[in-house]
């Protein structure tokens, strides 16, 4: 068990799989975007999750490469629908084709996700596609939750967990089961590592947002863009619901134009109520949740510490 | 066997599954376009295959409305990439709300399609997702190929029939594939029946870029869209291989703007080289190629004469 075998194994298999054939505008998009520099943090859970329960890790290959194509089908969209002129520091794909390129790539992503989990058994093949179409929908739903936030003014802490949750953490929560689930386990500990996955991939998201405003290394998207975007963040309605009138007036002032110039002064306020703090101590609760659930399956210890070290390192930003 | 029946079923199917939930801004647009007055051919052409494969059509019900599902989420998409205003007569969706919820609407249904097909046993669930994963690529690159033909320069009539059968025909080929095979049949007859709704399918696609120019009756659509669009049709095409030098550079020329004052002049000149007459032979080659796939079929013949009936009065726009 070693995660950088894992992503080196799973990296042969995308370049194996995912090649720019005909008709070319509508592959090479997809061979451009699953080839920019990325994480893999979920098609590397699975891998690891299948070893944890005893199975094969190259038998869930497949069915990684799945999730990582639905995973960046969804950042193609997305980035078409927040605007996004960058991703990991590359041009995104409707900006460096066009609109039209981006859907239609990323339709055909989705569909490519669903093709790659047929080389699964009939039986385990339903179980992982209810769990793939149960968790795009999710997705779908995050996403839209999202966009709805912009124009609400009644969106609570609990809302902005339950859409981050939609958006971003039930992939990583899903990745993990189903490699479980082709490991051949089904019971309790396939929904224990979900639960693992969903803790770690909430706190993931919040940390996330604390980097796009208070990161010192440039991760290669617009700095503070989720200020300029006027994103309703964890922070922002933490920031919201402690400020007194005047400091509230302000961020709503402050959130109501796309203006750079804003950021400093949403930041100043951000500091004044101890949101940097607060959204560690946030992200903390979410990282002891995840270790709690790692920590109750029926794994060996080894097994344990992998879990434990992979949640560090992913919030440590060293994986 | 009837098909005023199948369809008055599904569209019942149809009401009892689709319902407008939260978030609203996602399910109320899919709820929308599954609910403007369609034809409804492929989910019908289903339900027909499997009773005439001797199952029992209700059985096709999800899966009728798992292509339905997919089938309004091309048209969502698509009118997005055409920017067509209306669709059966009313606003599309990107129209009637915007950009992004065409998008994510679009999706959550593909997800949805997929999602309606787990009501199937484990091996008719693979059988089914294969064909229609197969089947949904094809679109999506049918899609490409369209889009492709509108800056290239040397698009055949071949390269437009298989444009036209990826887009449009393989779905309706795949329907009543699908049929056949809830109704438990897996071999020569399944693809025979694939092949009349292939044949079908580029036969009435024909037509419709037909009616597009030459209809009387208003079809809800923008009134020769194709040729204001410049759209490389089979009428097109032809009209090109056959014209003068003088009349082909007329032509080249009236296709590099989109002003609604040259279908006159297009018009005209698909009438010298008698283009309107040419494409219902056309359309008559691919009619008698899918009659002979519905004759050489190994069921009855009531069976035979409804395939028949079907092709014949979906071209007269009776269906």
């Amino acid at each position: 068990m070693n995660i950088e075998v894992y992503k080196e194994v799973f990296l042969a298999h995308l370049s194996m799989k995912v090649k720019a054939k005909e008709p070319k505008k509508l592959y090479e998009p997809i061979h451009y975007i699953l080839n920019l520099r990325g994480k893999r943090i979920r098609p590397v859970l699975m891998l690891l999750s299948c070893d944890l329960f005893g199975g094969n890790y190259k038998d869930a290959l497949d069915a990684s490469l799945a999730i990582e194509m639905f995973h960046n089908f969804s950042l193609v969209h997305d980035d078409i629908m927040d605007h996004a002129p960058l991703r990991r520091g590359k041009l995104t794909v409707h900006e460096k084709w066009d609109l039209n390129t981006g859907i239609l790539s990323g339709d055909a992503m989705l569909v490519l996700a669903n093709q790659l989990f047929e080389s699964y058994d009939a039986q385990t093949y339903k179980r992982l596609m209810k769990l793939f179409n149960e968790t795009a929908l999710m997705v779908c739903e995050g996403q839209q939750l999202d966009i709805d936030f912009e124009t609400r003014n009644d969106v609570s802490l609990e809302d902005y967990i339950k859409m981050t949750s939609y958006k971003t953490a039930v992939l990583v929560a899903a990745s993990l089961k189903m490699g479980a689930i082709i490991a051949g386990e089904f019971e309790d500990d396939a929904q224990k590592i979900y639960n693992y996955g969903l803790n770690l991939g909430i706190a993931f998201q919040l940390q996330d947002d604390y980097l796009d405003v208070f990161a010192e290394e440039d991760f290669g998207k617009q700095k503070a863009g989720d200020i300029i975007e006027n994103k309703k963040t964890w922070m922002y309605l933490k920031a919201l619901s402690l400020s007194d009138n005047n400091d509230k007036n302000s961020l709503l002032d402050l959130y109501k134009n796309k203006n750079k110039n804003k950021v400093i002064k949403v930041i100043g306020l951000f500091e004044k109520y101890r949101i940097p703090q607060l959204i560690k101590m946030e992200i903390d609760v979410y990282i002891n949740k995840a270790f709690k659930n790692s920590n109750d399956l029926s794994i060996n210890e080894t097994g344990k510490k992998m879990l434990l070290d992979f949640g560090f390192n992913l919030m440590q930003r060293k994986i």
